[in-house]
C-alpha cells in the first residue's frame, strides 16, 4: 500500500532529524500521505503522525467523506476547538514539525496550547520523499502534460486577433477540459506589452496584429498537475521578437541538455542565465528558470540560484526562461521535464517554435 | 476612495488595540483593502500597514500586475528573502497583527527574525470593516445571488436520473459560468446517500429513482460570492423525505424570521436548531447554521453556538440547516441573506420546496 509506505519512510526521516510529531494541513503533504484531500477553509483539517500512528483529524461534518485508510479517525463537532483536540495529541515539550502552509491562525493557537514544544517546517522531512516521484506518479505527470500538449497543439487554429485577452483564456481553459483535465487551475494569455508581465491576469486588451502573446496554462488530471508555455506572434514577427524567442528557446534547451542526477538545482538555472546573459538580456530575465511539479504545481526542487539541492532520477520539474521588455513584449518557453538516470527528458513536447497565428 | 477609507478605518482599530503593524498575506484582508489580489503561492505578497503608510511586498515577477494604488510598492528579487524585507519594516519587539490565512512557514521566518515582538491574529482588526457589507458590496452580493438563482430556476429541467453525480454537477458548474459568474468555486451533487454528507465530493455514482438529491453550488462574480443549496426528489417523494423536508424549511425560515439588528449570532443558529430537535432530529444536524460570505465563500460571522456577536445592519450571511440520516438520505436549504435596519432579507429567492425532478 503506497501511502502505508510513504508514512513509514515519514517515519524514518522524523526518528534521523529527532522530530516526534508532524501536523499536516492545508497543502498536498496530506493527500500525498493519505489520499485525503479537501478544501482549505476554516474549519481544521489535519493529520497527526508520530510513532503511535496517524490520526486524521476532521469537522465531523466532513467524516462521512473520509474513504477509510491506514489511520484512526477523530471527528470534531462545530462547538469544539480543534486546536484543544491536536494539542493533546502533542507531546507538550517536544519537537513538532508543521505543514508550510497551515494557516498561522492556527500555529499561534498552537504555540498558546503548547508554549514549551519547539515547533519547525516539515518541508525538510518531505521534501525528499515527495520531490522524487515513483514509476505511478510519473506516468500521471505524463498524462497531464499530454493533455496540454494536446491543446498547444490547437492553439495555432485559434482566433486571437481582434479578440479580447480574457475570451481567448476563456478558450483556452475550455479545451484543458475538453482534451482531459479535471480542472483548469491558470491560463494566462498576456499579449502584447501585457507579455512582458509573467504572471499577467488576461485583460479586456484586444489583441491586435504584430503582438507578441504568451500562452501559460495548467491544470489537473487524477491530483497530478500540468504547466506549459508556448509564445506566439500575430503576423509576421520582426527580426528583434524572432531574436529574443531564439534566445530563450536556446536557454531553454541547453538547460534541459544541463540536467542529470548530481547537478545541483542553481547550476541548471545558471546555464539558462548565462545563455539570456550572453546574448545581452540578463537583466530582463527577472524570475527563476523553473520549480518542481506534482500534487502541486509549484513544490520543490526550485532551479533558483542559492538552492545547491542536487538532482536525482525521478523529480520532475520545470525549465521556462523568458525574457520580459517592460512595455514592449515579453517570451517564455515552459515545459516539464523528469530526470532519469542520466539526464533529463521532456515530457511537453508540442512545436516549440514562434508560431506565427492570426 | 473606497481603500483609502477602509486602510484608515483599520489604522483607528489598530490604535484602539495598540497594534503597531498589520501584516496581510493570503487571504481576502489584502484584496478587500487594496483591490489587489494574487495567488497564494510560495513567493511571498505581503501588505504592510502602519502609521506611516501601506507597502505592499510583490515577488519582483508579480511587480507588472499590480495597479497603482494608496501604497508603495517594494518588489524583491528571486535570489533574495522576502522575509528579511517584510521583518526590516517591522518594529523589533511591537506588537503585530497577522492576517490568519498566512502561511505557518511565513510566521515561523518572521518569529525567528522578530524574537521580542508579540504577534497575534488581525481579524479582531478587520473583521468589523469586513463583516459590515456597504452598498457597492451589498449590489455585488445580490448579483451574485441572482446568478445562482437563474441556476437553480433551470435545475429542474436538467436530466439527474441515470446520469452520474459528476456529470450533473460539471452541467452545473456551466450555468454558473453560462449565468454570469467569473468562476464556479464547489458544485455539491450528493444524491441518495450521498446527500447524508454535508461536503460530499460529486462522485461517479448513478442517480436512481428514489433518491433525494442535495445541490450546493456557488461561485464568484466581479470578487464576491455566492453560495446557495436546494433539496431535489426523483421521482415521487416518501412521507418521511416530505417530513424532513419540511422541517429544513421550517427551521430555515424561523432562522431568518428571527434575524435583526442586535440578535446574536449564535441565537439564529439556536432558532434553527430549536426547530430541528423539536422534530426529533437533532442529532441529525451536525454542522452549524451558517457563516458570513463577501470576498470569500465563508467569512465571519459564523452562526454557532458559542458565538455571542451580535447582528448588525450590512452583515450578509447563510442560512442553511440541514438534517443527515447516515446510510439514508439528508436535506438542506440554503439562502444568503442581508440584515437591514430592522430585520434580514434573503438574497436568494428561488424556489425552496422539494422540487420533483427526472
Amino acid at each position: 500500500m503506497v501511502f502505508a509506505q510513504r508514512v513509514r519512510t515519514l517515519l524514518d526521516q522524523m526518528s534521523l532529524a529527532g522530530v516526534d510529531t508532524v501536523l499536516l494541513s492545508v497543502g498536498a503533504d496530506l493527500p500525498y500521505l493519505t489520499g485525503y484531500e479537501t478544501t482549505p477553509l476554516e474549519r481544521l483539517t489535519m493529520l497527526v503522525v508520530d510513532s503511535a500512528g496517524s490520526t486524521l483529524v476532521v469537522p465531523e461534518l466532513e467524516a462521512p467523506r473520509v474513504a477509510p485508510g491506514e489511520f484512526e479517525i477523530v471527528a470534531w463537532k462545530e462547538t469544539s476547538n480543534p486546536l484543544d483536540v491536536v494539542a493533546k495529541m502533542c507531546p507538550p515539550s517536544g519537537s513538532i514539525a508543521l505543514g508550510d502552509q497551515t494557516w498561522s491562525v492556527f500555529l499561534m493557537g498552537l504555540l498558546e496550547r503548547l508554549p514549551k514544544a519547539r515547533f519547525r517546517s516539515a518541508t525538510p522531512l518531505l521534501r525528499p520523499l515527495r520531490a522524487r516521484k515513483d514509476a505511478a506518479e510519473i506516468g500521471l505527470l505524463e498524462a497531464a502534460a499530454a493533455t496540454v500538449d494536446r491543446v498547444s497543439a490547437r492553439l495555432p487554429s485559434v482566433r486571437f486577433r481582434g479578440r479580447r485577452e480574457r475570451e481567448v483564456a476563456r478558450e483556452v481553459m475550455d479545451m484543458m477540459i475538453q482534451e482531459g483535465h479535471d480542472e483548469g487551475q491558470f491560463w494566462i494569455v498576456a499579449s502584447g506589452p501585457n507579455s512582458a508581465s509573467p504572471h499577467h491576469e488576461p485583460s479586456e486588451r484586444t489583441i491586435e496584429a504584430g503582438d507578441v502573446v504568451v500562452v501559460d496554462f495548467g491544470g489537473r488530471q487524477a491530483g497530478y498537475c500540468s504547466d506549459t508555455a508556448r509564445t506566439f506572434v500575430i503576423g509576421e514577427p520582426t527580426a528583434e521578437q524572432i531574436r529574443v524567442h531564439a534566445t530563450v528557446l536556446e536557454a531553454q534547451q541547453q538547460a534541459l541538455a544541463a540536467c542529470r542526477p548530481g547537478a545541483t538545482a542553481e547550476s541548471i538555472d545558471g546555464v539558462a542565465r548565462g545563455v539570456i546573459e550572453q546574448a545581452g538580456f540578463g537583466e530582463y530575465f527577472i524570475h527563476r528558470t523553473g520549480h518542481g511539479i506534482g500534487l502541486e504545481t509549484h513544490e520543490h526542487p526550485y532551479l533558483v540560484a542559492g538552492n545547491n539541492e542536487v538532482l536525482e532520477p525521478g523529480m520532475c520539474f520545470s525549465i521556462e526562461p523568458g525574457i520580459y521588455l517592460p512595455g514592449r513584449f515579453g517570451v517564455r518557453i515552459e515545459d516539464i521535464v523528469m530526470v532519469t538516470e542520466s539526464h533529463a527528458v521532456p515530457l511537453n513536447n508540442s512545436d516549440r517554435s514562434l508560431r506565427v497565428v492570426s
